[in-house]
């Protein structure tokens, strides 16, 4: 460590952050460099590594980022033990390299601090979608940095900007759903949440978009399989969230693994450096996906062996390659000394890496507090906004008069969802929730019923368990709350399912009906007459049509969160009007994917007839049902000529006509009369939520700025074009023409 | 008429047809160019158009092309009828126009010259693909230019050149199959049957490669909904059919429906002009699809009106509006005379069809003899040359030895395709087979056995028969032939089905799995325990998991054609020995669409655990079976180290080890170890066939160029990579490598 009283510039504070970089990065050997743009692990990935491990790593290769917690392996899962951990390997970063220069650690907080024990976990991106309400998912996002933040990490892989375009595909949940104009609403938002005010804030951390430009489009909704999707797709549906969370300034950017016209993203300066640093303007860190970089030898095969990944990796653009480690180190040190690399592309990336953890205040203030992270992690005014956004999600799909419940109710509960937490949390989580404070269905419910409460499973997830006892019970029961779905899982499902109907294995890739086992659990109860209120506690929409026709009550509940099963009782009980709107369809079989609201526009040669629709959800995008009703006035439209610069405003007045409260939630879908090139039929452009009490009156008010009708050009830029259109609000339609020249 | 003492120089035989075209277009007015540039029909479209309308159409606007017959709704079915058509206006071109340009006729006669009842139908698209015998598919298509043009038309809307991508598509069955490679050699091969050594012989008619550039992998599997694929796919898995149909110099090319990039290629200069004519070289004339202009304003809503949808096509390069008739040529007229239009563009386009009407002798030779007509349409000869095909395409799917059968069996013929003619022919061939000579399975069958034939149909295609009957036929009988399927579509399937599962009508767009009615057929029939044959009489692979399961043998059929009924008996009792093979994956469900063996190489993140298969068929590509044996000897390769302009020849001894005569099918796949862009897993890049009496040994000779294995970059040249490429073939691999430079 440097001696105190000669300290050199990049240790003044008081000297600009530009001249700091410069000066350490004069400092650095080529070898220190380049461990600065690795990053390593302790747990248990496709090797196990241990803190001495790591620490060797520190010390002999100088690597500069860690991800010792906040993720499936880590590890570390108690915030005692995380916060241990940083502070060793932090105080051998100072103390034991040249330069003392402090880690990044990193987390996949997707949903909140989930993957450690005590941390608060929000609902996950499509029941936060749900809520529609952007400032809930920038004040979970807030809460989520805290908690980073205080056990010790400063980048989150946070947020997910992909598109929902295919709910096979293992990661649907993550996303905001099946709308570009939702999806960048919510990155967005949650990149504020994160970054705050900016990462010199120590209640801030590093945002990361991710997976750029497109990973939600693969082959199959196969894991990773190949986006070859049109550039017209790529600007037009994919690239809208990513270019919201750039304008939000979010500090990082991850490529998806996909192959994207046959060239893997990790590998593309097209798409990293061309397409996201020329067109789009970004100027952060790009930091590659796990095994991102090995992935172009041992799987694409565009490379011939690591060597070859590295170099291309890095003429492609990127900056940290996550967990490649000193392999990857060495590589890129000897592309620069054999002369096949340039040293400048090496600086670049340092310069851009270093600038991150001076604005991020290491070099000042490198350790965390071991006795304020347990308060920040996990307590009760987190866990109060994780309530929040949780009773925001629950969507009521449909509803016969059985919902709300009256309070003294007898309930039988029953299904694979009802009790158990590590289902209510879904992927992204703790995958073992020992020791975690987590409310269930069953325990919701039970705090708030009046009547008898009764729990029989009655069924696994794939497994029955057993039926006919749960459905007795339901025989002694008025109503039958069973909570079916999926459980826990990330990018995948598991190997033993063929692609045929009736796996063993559920959930798998390529059935979006329940199993059997929740069937015949739900048919049992079904005739014992009494009615079932279904909870869905999935990841992803399930074609659950026969549950649609006989349930007297349907509530999707997504994967809620730490306090989920207290949102979806109060939500069956009535304390909590369901606001939630569906931010994806929910297709009626796997052989009409994709369902999706916002189809192009396109011929039917033989004619209307012949043809089924091209839109036939289950239920549709935008669904949900309040418990109140609510009366909409004619929708009025501040400016129905504008130019591409100007904005109109769409007023719609609403009532709430029922004798409770509830939150009535407008939604404004917009398309072209003519269009250049073919545009979806109908597109969200803007949504507004109100609540209103019973018999309240009140104006929802949606902004359209004619920028956001653009089209993206095959040479990237957006044209707004004229032209007269067509916005669908509240069932009535309004025109505005936009005026060019 | 031109009065013969003063013949113009258009009208001599012994001018070159360069002169004779200018000279006649020196001649024309604009409303005679425009006339030239639009075709009509006479029947049943989208408005009904009797003889008089068309004549009308012909005298006063100097309409150039008519179809009135070869297509569902035309107004002629009968061969005399036909001809008597032709001639009548025939004769009102030539006598009442000003210039007597003789009128061109086309025809839909893609599977054979089916939409006339005495004419000869092949199997469809995947059946002849099944043959893997280009010349079997060069002499069928040889055969149908013959009763076409004796028939009276002179171009021909196919070969299809579209590669299947989804089997939801309704036009999946007219491709040949998922194989960009088999595309491009069946494609090749009818269009030399088509054209034969030219237009200029009285046997041939113009060909038309279609759909271009990609209309196969449209979103659903909904017909006509956008292709938006990458360049990257576009230019490696849609072009080579079509480059391939190219090199054998198709005369015509009709664009897709489909918008590809949010451009709807009828109205795309950049895929008809600078991609078909300056990249792909193309100099023949482009033909619209029907109605494929008015659906630029209609549908895909790219233009106001129908006057914007005519610029439009003209500026990206349409030659013929076939079907779009008066109004859009009297759009064209005035958008030239307006100045919105260069004339040039008009004239250009007139060239190209009086070029093509002199080359095939139209002004010498305009009438067809009504005499000829019903002696070449459909007779003996081309009914043979349809039962070789329909042999060579049966696909033994699964035999657990019940087949061959013996002669003396006694057999249940059932399910709902075994005696219907125009399930057999499906979609592109009369919609009323009545008059038609076609041989149906149960005649077939009854014509070969020596045992007693029963027959009960047991079900229609969605509608249960009586299913009793035929169980308690099938008790009685040593084995069922049960023939299930699909019937008639073009296109789609119909609106009266949602889409979920189990639809009450069938087939539909999203169910691959059979009808409840013949699953309930065939679970009756398996239950007497009477072995089942299952012949399935198919446009797609259906997924039909039970009857793969349970069936003593399955027979992939496909719609086999006029004489489809007499090679699947052949087949079944051993008088034929099954030498097809498929050319499409025959998938376990529609979750696991898409289901093709040449998939892209793509990483697994978390590793093949958690990972359904990327390629998990119910019956593979490539796959069928043979009552014969063949061993394979070592596989040879003449060079293993090529320039990217040399080739290889791959060889490899077999022996037929069975004492009955059978027929091996050798495929050989290829894959680069490295590749600068991400590679399929494997694609097929050759194929031989060879029939060996029992006993009796060969060789299988397959020619592998270098050129063969190049990859289109993104500007659209194509280039061999030099490495290693692996050869897997007859169960064995070998390598060559390409050195470039």
């Amino acid at each position: 460590m440097a001696n105190v009283d000669e300290q050199p510039p990049y240790r003044n504070p008081s000297v600009s952050t530009d001249q700091r970089v410069d000066d350490l990065l004069d400092r650095m050997t080529l070898s220190e460099k380049v461990g600065q743009l690795v990053g390593t692990w302790a747990g248990e990935l496709n090797s196990t590594k241990d803190l001495d491990d790591v620490e060797r790593e520190i010390v002999e290769h100088g690597v500069g980022a860690v991800a010792s917690f906040g993720w499936a392996g880590a590890r570390d899962r108690r915030v005692d033990d995380v916060v241990e951990t940083v502070n060793r390997l932090q105080e051998v970063a100072l103390s034991e390299t040249r330069l003392g220069i402090p880690l990044l650690f990193n987390v996949d907080a997707v949903h909140g601090h989930a993957y450690v024990t005590e941390g608060t976990a929000f609902p996950n991106g499509l029941g936060m979608a749900a809520t529609w309400d952007e400032d809930m998912a920038e004040a979970g996002a807030a809460v989520t940095a805290r908690e980073v933040r205080a056990s010790g990490a400063h980048q989150n892989y946070s947020p997910t900007c992909d598109v929902a375009r295919d709910p096979r595909w293992g990661r649907a949940f993550e996303t905001f759903g099946e709308s570009p104009y939702l999806c960048g609403k919510f990155a967005a938002a949650k990149v504020r949440g994160y970054q705050g005010d900016g990462i010199e804030e120590d209640t801030s951390v590093i945002a990361t978009a991710k997976h750029f430009p497109a990973y939600s489009e693969p082959v199959r909704g196969e894991d990773a399989s190949p986006v070859e999707i049109s550039e017209y797709l790529q600007r037009n549906v994919f690239a809208p969230s990513f270019v919201d969370a750039l304008e939000a300034d979010v500090e990082s950017v991850m490529p998806c693994y996909n192959a994207i016209g046959g060239e893997p993203a990790h590998g593309s300066r097209r798409l990293l450096t061309e397409y996201l640093r020329s067109d789009l303007g970004f100027e952060g860190t790009v930091v590659s996906d796990w095994h991102g970089v090995e992935m172009l030898h041992e799987d694409h095969q565009v490379t011939a062996d690591h060597r070859g990944s590295v170099q291309l990796t890095r003429e492609a653009g990127l900056d940290i390659a996550s967990v490649d480690a000193i392999n990857h180190a060495q590589h890129l040190q000897s592309l620069v000394e054999d002369g096949e690399l340039a040293e400048s592309v090496v600086d670049e990336s340092v310069r851009r890496v270093l600038e991150q953890k001076f604005r991020l205040g290491l070099f000042e203030d490198p350790f965390v507090d071991s006795e304020t992270a347990p308060e920040v992690v996990g307590n009760d005014e987190h866990r109060d906004q994780a309530l929040e956004a949780a009773r925001e999600s629950m969507t009521l799909l449909s509803n016969d008069g059985a919902l709300p419940l009256d309070a003294d109710t007898d309930v039988l509960v029953a299904g694979p969802n009802a009790d158990d937490p590590l289902h209510q949390l879904g992927g992204w989580s703790i995958p073992d929730t020992e020791g975690a404070d987590i409310v269930t269905i069953r325990e919701g419910i039970e705090s708030l019923a009046a009547g008898d409460v009764t729990y029989e499973r009655g069924s696994g997830i794939a497994e029955p368990d057993d039926i006919e006892a749960a459905a007795e019970a339901a025989a002694d029961a008025d109503v039958a709350v069973v909570a079916v779905g999926e459980n826990w899982y990330i990018h995948e499902f598991g190997q033993n399912a063929t692609s045929g109907i009736d796996n063993e294995q559920f959930p798998n890739r390529t059935q979006l009906e329940l199993p059997r086992a929740q069937r015949d659990l739900l048919e049992a109860i079904h005739e014992t007459g009494t009615p079932i209120v279904g909870v869905l506690v999935t990841g992803r929409p399930l074609a659950v049509n026969w549950l649609a026709e006989h349930a007297a009550g349907l509530l999707m509940a997504y994967y809620p969160g730490t306090m989920g099963g207290q949102a979806v009782a109060e939500t069956l009980y009535g304390e909590n009007d369901p606001s939630g709107r569906l931010p994806i369809s929910i297709p009626r079989s796997t052989g009409n994917l994709p369902t999706r609201f916002n189809y192009l526009r396109h011929p039917m040669p033989i004619g209307g007839e012949e043809h089924l629709d091209s839109y036939d959800p289950l239920f549709a995008f935008g669904h949900g049902e309040s418990y109140a009703e609510f009366e909409y006035g004619e929708v009025a439209v501040s400016e129905t000529t504008l130019g591409p610069e100007e904005s109109t405003t769409i007023t719609v007045p609403v009532e709430n006509t029922s004798d409770r409260p509830g939150t009535a939630v407008v939604q404004a879908y917009v398309s072209p009369d003519v269009s250049s090139r073919v545009r979806p039929v109908r597109e969200l452009r803007g949504f507004d939520r109100l609540t209103l009490a019973g018999g309240e009156s009140g104006t929802l008010t949606i902004e359209l700025p004619a920028a956001s009708l653009g089209l993206a050009q095959q040479d990237g830029s957006r044209v707004v074009e004229a032209g007269t259109y067509t916005i669908e609000i509240a069932d009535q339609q309004a025109t505005v023409t936009v005026e060019t020249n």
